[in-house]
């Protein structure tokens, strides 16, 4: 690996698009791949040859146009040469991209799935095995996304935020210096974390987005989201449901041995050199979180995503370890009706992750380890 | 007792102004009593000698000014010469009365507790005797209050609604016939119900008041309730999840042996008069439910009322006869992290009105026979 490390971005969203655009007007080598079935979500991009980046004067990211090296649905081209992999797709669709790419995966390359949510590696790692991939390459989980962000166009997004100290861990954890030692050549403020354990339960998204949506959610179907989602959805009460939440949460980990840190001090921590306080709907003039509008119904990712791949895990993992969790429990109760779904049975337990009937012990040695 | 039968509504709220004045606009002799402590509920009421009544025309009442006998914080003086009394009060309050009208009740006399809630009766009968009344008057609980109203004045009152085949029990059930002999001559329309079990199961507020609240807490909180509660809080996916609430509710009660109606039914029974459909949020000209604006706090007997004695209740009663409720335990554990509260320690579980660790076949002899 070279010092001008080559970089491919899998997805078409508003993470990859802020991952390829920024990336690419920082000087490095950037490929946008996304799947073919949904290949329509770059295909102005690929007209275009690139992503323009609109980023809030406080990140202290620069703006302009971010020319990509390749925009494709090639796995295979879109793999070439490339050290470090981005996956910036949701939890649901992990599997998929795993999938399409495990042929063109080598063994020193770097895949960060960004973010993990809980389980992602050792589910990506499953999906590319049982594709042949051997040997598996470096697999990392970041706790959430770096940049706060949103597409303002079929080429261009808007970045609101940008997350300094965001913890990074590979799995298995043994791995993760390693990985590290490539990643903070492109990110130097990421952070080794303990585990894909602690990735896993520190994505603050499950705590925030279904507690603001389900306490608005006849707000958000009755006006199409026409609210300030962080600073109007968020009132005192609703901020109290959510730190009551991420007790539950703070607890689960405790029992894990984990050195998980609580939402709000998280929030101060990655935003901190844009001022941004630990209250969500704090006024700024920075502006993370200001602009932000509600989802314009509620089968969103803000419960499709956040819910099966954050609060059912959590609510597992609680079981697990004989930690009680009501206002998750209720959350996920609350979309499963909301929906007409059943978010349990679809989203990440360690029984459907493939680590039915474990001990704490026995999954901790196999995060660790990569092996029981 | 005699034709023109005298009454005495005890109350200060909205629903003690319509029964009082709607009933003395009817011809009979109405008292109104508040217990000292909030006299000035009814001060203005007292100046005029009576209380204005505003009925939407769908109701088929007559409005005008209701001229009451008597106005007053003396219960010995409200209670002189009456023959029926409508308890017209929150739920946390029916101690309180109780206890203030325990020296003056008359065993010929009937009680209405408008509504019941959960076990209203039997908590009502219990500080009677505790006070010293012996024997006991005909106790009755309502299934919900007969008037759908809002309080328009300190001496005047809207009412939207007017129920008809309103369920009404006795405590004990063997009572309920003499009950209603004397009931069916005020309100024609009232129904004999099986149990307070039924009434105390079959209050609507519970199913809709919490889940509406809940699933609207940020707007509530964020605008003070600047929206129409029951058509602009009440969206498919809302009615959703109050329909789930509502099977959860009758899946007890059919544990309990009780013909429970399910809440849409109920509701297009009681007000078919008024041309209203089975969704609260049916565009009506008629307007039962049309023009209620949301509460203007999170605060509000919609929570404090109807979660410590409606759905509290219901958990627990599902809990005796095994009976899961995801629904309503979800809206009792986000209300008490809303509110900062905890309802299963102050709110009508069997243990807290005394028939901790009975059966289910000792309780409904309970409720039938008055005594185990």
């Amino acid at each position: 690996m070279n010092d001008n490390t080559r970089i491919a971005i899998l997805g078409g969203g508003h993470g990859a698009f802020a991952h390829a655009a920024d990336l690419s007007i920082k000087g490095l080598e950037v490929n946008l791949f996304e799947i073919p079935e949904m290949a329509e979500t770059i295909a102005e991009v690929k007209r275009r040859g690139g992503i323009e980046s609109e980023p809030d004067p406080s990140t202290g990211l620069k703006g302009g146009f971010g020319k990509l090296h390749k925009v494709t649905s090639d796995a295979g081209e879109a793999f070439d040469g490339v050290d470090v992999v981005f996956v910036v797709v949701p939890a649901f669709a992990q599997e998929a991209f795993a999938k399409a790419i495990a042929p063109h995966v080598k063994e020193d390359q770097v895949i960060v799935l960004s973010p993990g949510n809980f389980g992602g590696a050792i589910v990506f790692a499953r999906v590319l095995r049982q594709h042949g991939c051997k040997p598996l390459p470096v697999l990392c989980e970041a706790q959430s996304m770096i940049y706060a962000c949103r597409k303002s166009g079929p080429a261009s997004v808007k970045i609101h935020g940008f997350k300094e100290g965001m913890g990074v861990a590979a799995f298995p954890s043994r791995l993760t210096g390693k990985a590290m030692s490539v990643l903070q050549k492109i990110y130097p403020k990421l952070k080794a974390a303990e585990s894909v354990l602690w990735t896993g339960l520190s994505n603050p998204n499950p705590i925030s987005h279904p507690t603001i949506t389900i306490l608005n959610a006849g707000r958000i179907e009755g006006t199409s989201g026409d609210f300030l989602f962080y600073v109007e959805g968020v009132t005192p009460a609703v901020r109290r449901v959510f730190d009551t939440l991420d007790k539950e949460r703070m607890a689960v980990g405790a029992e894990l041995g984990l050195k998980l840190v609580p939402n709000r001090e998280m929030t101060k921590r990655w935003y901190r050199h844009q001022s941004v306080g630990e209250e969500m709907h704090d006024t700024s003039k920075l502006g993370v979180y200001q602009s932000i509008r509600a989802q314009k119904e509620l089968d969103n990712r803000y419960l499709t995503e956040d819910v099966p791949y954050g609060l059912v895990p959590l609510e597992d993992m609680g079981k697990l370890v004989g930690v009680d969790t009501p206002i998750c429990r209720s959350l996920i109760d609350l979309s499963n009706s909301l929906l007409g779904v059943d978010f349990r049975q679809t989203g990440r337990t360690l029984r459907n992750i493939g680590l039915g009937g474990m001990s704490v012990f026995q999954i901790q040695r196999l995060v660790e380890e990569g092996e029981i």
